[in-house]
């Protein structure tokens, strides 16, 4: 709880921006950060000093034009919908502020490719802050334990080289033909539907796992209910499809938000030529490794450690508090803490080429990598 | 154990004939059945009789051409490799015997085609035959309590409309690539790899549980390890496709041979408008329920009761069991037991459309419907 | 299927009678065994030659004082109501009949005493049969592959020494007050209820897998519903008590026939210095090796080797088949094969003590060990 | 985040004042509280202000007897060692401050009772407090949302007359003998071991989830390693004990310090007439009902619905959140919330009956219900 401030502002104060705060709240009261978090600001169009205080931030302020451009603010925390996250974060970074951005990082891979580009530009400006400006993208679930931890397995060789992927994503919180329209329904305000909104997580799950890009996709997607209470949907309920790794590997995917029963349902496995893992975020303290069940809760984690003695789970919440951790780290310490822009281009690269190949018969689209250079796909803080 | 006798000849007598030769021993001894079976023959190029002492035959034969023309004989059941089902079966059915038939039906589209019209020729054909020639395919997981339950429970509108299939079978024990050739790695002997082996089974459950037949697919396989000892392998170890189903439904499917750390691993979800399905055949005494588990231990069971009281697990080896159940009261009672010859064409049509669009960069490909139709897909004998 | 004949008469046909008859049929059709066994006799009170035939037996009788003397039967395997093991095991082996016994050996210790006394003379006896006379009690669980593979790994010291066992059998059939009265709730026929049925083989398996005695126990027992359609319920429906091991280790163990929602669960834990194992037998295919979960499935296994390829689930059926193969191993080779009926006295005298402690207020009741010497409980034929 | 103040000290700052203070800190930002809790000060004999920012407390102060005397606190937070827990709420309460104390309430029955009657005596003082004086033990079990479902569901009966509780408490970080001591393994210091540390959890479970108290015990308890690196061991690692309860349930209790693999396993199952549940610590957000597998993540949860959308699991961390919620309610509406002290006292006779079971030969040993009357056992904040 010593050492320099680091002052943020939060945009945007839904779902998203109360679990942001969770984590800004407690990373400092479970880990040693270098750096000390202030919740100065809560940004929003309409937003009460008393949810400001239900969440944590110490001041409300209406317009973000005027919040990413103040002096007082170091990092820019980005939780509105995905049309708005090009423009403030845009601005946030040629004002020289850190920047946290939920995912997916854009609506369009154009966005997103101008958004890499100003993460680039601001990173090697140079200037006022010593260690340069830098990015993080919200894929919150290389936070789990259990993931880092599969990760380093992987790493490690402990499965071999990867030769197949199988992930998926599945709610059910638009089964119902009667649940209301809200912007996430939008391709104009969302960009996609299940696709980028938690498609997006397992792709990134997939590239971070592995350490490999995809490299060419073939995928279809329905939107099974078009129509509900409040508008016209215009994004897809359900995406499903097959891509191939650059390292030779074969994926399978499916994001849905209508797989009733299923409320929060992320799985992945891998298999490789040694060994396999697999994840299933229902039990995010448990890891399966080449078919058996191991819980995650031995000394010598860096996350785990920081909290209580062994076996006593977490929750979703911790992802957000690791989050801050591993971000804050990187800023104290000068370098970028994956998945930064380029790594959340990363992803936005392959949403626009699913979206391709769902438009044209399936056929296989490569993703198109050109824009900035990824440089962290197989990085992480822990 | 009364009743009229049907004599069986099985021809082949590996792996899937020592599960088939386990089901005609025990079906009599679990189960009131109408016709009395006789484990006749067992026939094999050079089969001895200590061989079929063992699997529990009465007698061997060399020839099966002069096997499937016996007077004694009522009923061919086919366990060798998939180049020989067309053959055998042709003849069989030409001399008027029933034919119980491994999976998958054939190694190509054309030779199902003929293995279907023939049945359909043979059931008609009257003659000395009662109830009329009656054919199946092995696809034995259709006789899981579980899946028989999953079936009862869709048709009854349990989980509404399906929405979204989701399919996977999983083994590993080509995953080591000092893992010896064998004819099932042989294009010209086995069909396919993977795809005809274990990707048939979800094909066909996908198309039984929902009562629906899949319409068009985009596909991708892999074959990772081209050499093994002992031959050159011309078969896919992997194969992934997505697929539409006649009801509108989306499907992801996957078949592997090289999962590591997944031996036998088949598990197929149903999502639909109201509920949702999941089995996974290393638990096969379990159903969940719109994401709850469900033990299948009640009784009302038609396979259940008849083994053991509540709660008794049964292994993978019952479904043999009630195969040979459900095949004998059909026989008895003239009518057919699905999946029928055309049922196993109707899954070779999707396996050959599978094989097309993974030849053609992944485009979605129809499935040629065109054959005999289609009879049983929904019905089962219990 | 060569070699001499086995030739066997069954006394009793109700539930274990058919779980026994599926034994001897299947067993000689998955592995070698050096004794050909011939399903000769059913004997049953009233029993027809259509039920003989439904459980694969070639005749019928209705004496078992004739059964047992009679020349052209080798083995005896008792499969009546409690109250009558004492009288048909003490005449078969008289007669120098081998004798199989459902367990609990006995309805008293007394009668156990007689019995292994019995079992003791017989062996030694030797005269016509070479390798003498040999018995065993039906603990079908031992058989079970993750359980003999939990006893080998206690053994070779995996877990270190045992300090704790965790075991529970719970049913629910007489949950309901309105389940009808049978002779298994009456003490005079079955001697106890929960405690003999299920609570021996818990007891049974906590012996067989520490390698150690208990030496005395605390107990306490209910009777919930002790009316019942049909007649007074004469035993307890549940009972609970703790015990220690010769060894030093503490137990506790539960039976209960009122455990609503539990059809067959029985669950035993062990806790060693070094590790632990846990086997639930709702999931018979695995086992829980300190805290991790492992599939058995791999190559190896002495039972599994002899079924199927690698993955493919056994059922609660397959330990009679198990428990075939290792008595004719035994007898063939002229070797014991635990549990004999020293171990049925081994768990006879547990539950005696546990039944006397219930009865004088829970105090700790050591276990009276005097009777012929035990001889098998570390030893399984696999 | 407003309404009156409620001025907090805490005493004590090791593991249980991180938990406790991760719930101080969090409620406030999750839920509606009625009074505004300011984490004022924590007291430890030599704290500084660096480890109370990292816990976020305002201040700190070196002696207890000072603290829980000054004007400017309201509420004393307790998370000292056991033999602690007496004087320091006896002074707190003589203050007239509210107390919020960890589990076990006291070392010894006879400062149970004595805190029991100060609790009462300072309850109706009546004085400055318009609402009286609250007190509150630890049992943050009961604040798991499956747990209040559990209690919620028994209530209206959904699982008829409860039968049988069968809970284990099941931890390892004593099963090496290289462990060193701490003061939990003094009996001075900590009064008991594996008993009153994890034992008193499955206690209050039982009593709370069934509304009924345990009338009578017979225990058993060991010390496996009496020596460790830094001390005697003067307590138990390991108890059993079978109990009755006041409904005419039975119960099969055991705690254990040494069951290696078990990291914090506690397991509470409860069977009744027409249904049975079960919960694991593992699968926090799960519930077994009458054998199926329930998620608990439904809307309409007094917690959950204040945290996230449905499925987004909760840790271990949130009982404190929803300890903390549960109690500032109280104090605001001048109402106890369970578990009060009278109901830590009513855990505490059932430890002292099982130690005094434990050492006379495991005998039936009524539990001594007199002292304060209970009052809150079936009650809880949600």
């Amino acid at each position: 709880m010593t050492g320099p401030e680091l002052r943020v502002a939060m945009i945007g104060h839904a779902f998203m921006g109360a679990a942001h705060s969770h984590g800004w709240r407690t990373a400092p009261h479970v880990f040693d950060l270098p750096l000390r978090p202030v919740m100065a600001v809560l940004c929003g169009r309409s937003v009460s000093q008393a949810s400001a205080d239900r969440l944590g931030w110490a001041s409300v302020a209406s317009s973000w034009q005027e919040v990413v451009v103040r002096d007082d603010i170091d990092l820019i925390d980005i939780c509105v919908p995905g049309y708005l996250h090009e423009p403030v974060a845009i601005a946030a970074l040629a004002a020289g502020k850190h920047v946290l951005c939920e995912k997916p990082l854009a609506n369009t891979l154009a966005e997103a490719r101008l958004m890499a580009a100003a993460a680039s530009s601001a990173a090697s400006a140079g200037g006022v802050r010593a260690g340069g400006v830098r990015t993080m993208v919200g894929f919150n679930y290389r936070r789990v334990p259990a993931i880092a931890r599969a990760r380093a397995l992987i790493a490690q060789g402990g499965i071999g080289q990867v030769r197949e992927v199988r992930a998926s994503y599945l709610q059910d919180w638009l089964a119902d033909p009667a649940a209301p329209w809200t912007w996430r329904m939008s391709a104009e305000q969302a960009g996609s539907g299940a696709l980028g909104d938690i498609g997006s997580h397992i792709i990134d799950l997939a590239q971070y796992l592995t350490g490999s890009q995809v490299s060419a996709v073939s995928a279809v997607s329905e939107t099974f209910v078009p129509e509900r209470p409040g508008g016209r949907v215009t994004v897809d309920d359900t995406v499903m499809f097959t891509a191939k790794l650059a390292n030779g590997a074969l994926g399978s995917f499916e994001a849905s938000r209508v797989a009733t029963g299923r409320k929060n349902g992320l799985s992945i496995e891998l298999y490789g030529t040694k060994g396999s893992l697999a994840f299933d975020l229902e039990r995010l303290n448990e890891l399966q490794v080449s078919g058996q069940r191991v819980l995650i809760t031995e000394p010598g984690d860096p996350y785990l450690d920081a909290w209580w003695p062994p076996g006593h789970a977490l929750g979703w919440d911790a992802t957000f508090v690791h989050q801050v951790r591993d971000l804050v780290h990187g800023i104290a310490e000068g370098s970028d803490t994956a998945p930064t822009f380029a790594d959340g281009l990363g992803v936005q690269q392959v949403l626009d080429a699913v979206a391709r190949s769902a438009a044209h018969q399936s056929v296989w689209t490569p993703v198109d990598r050109t824009g900035v250079e990824r440089t962290g796909v197989g990085k992480t803080g822990s």
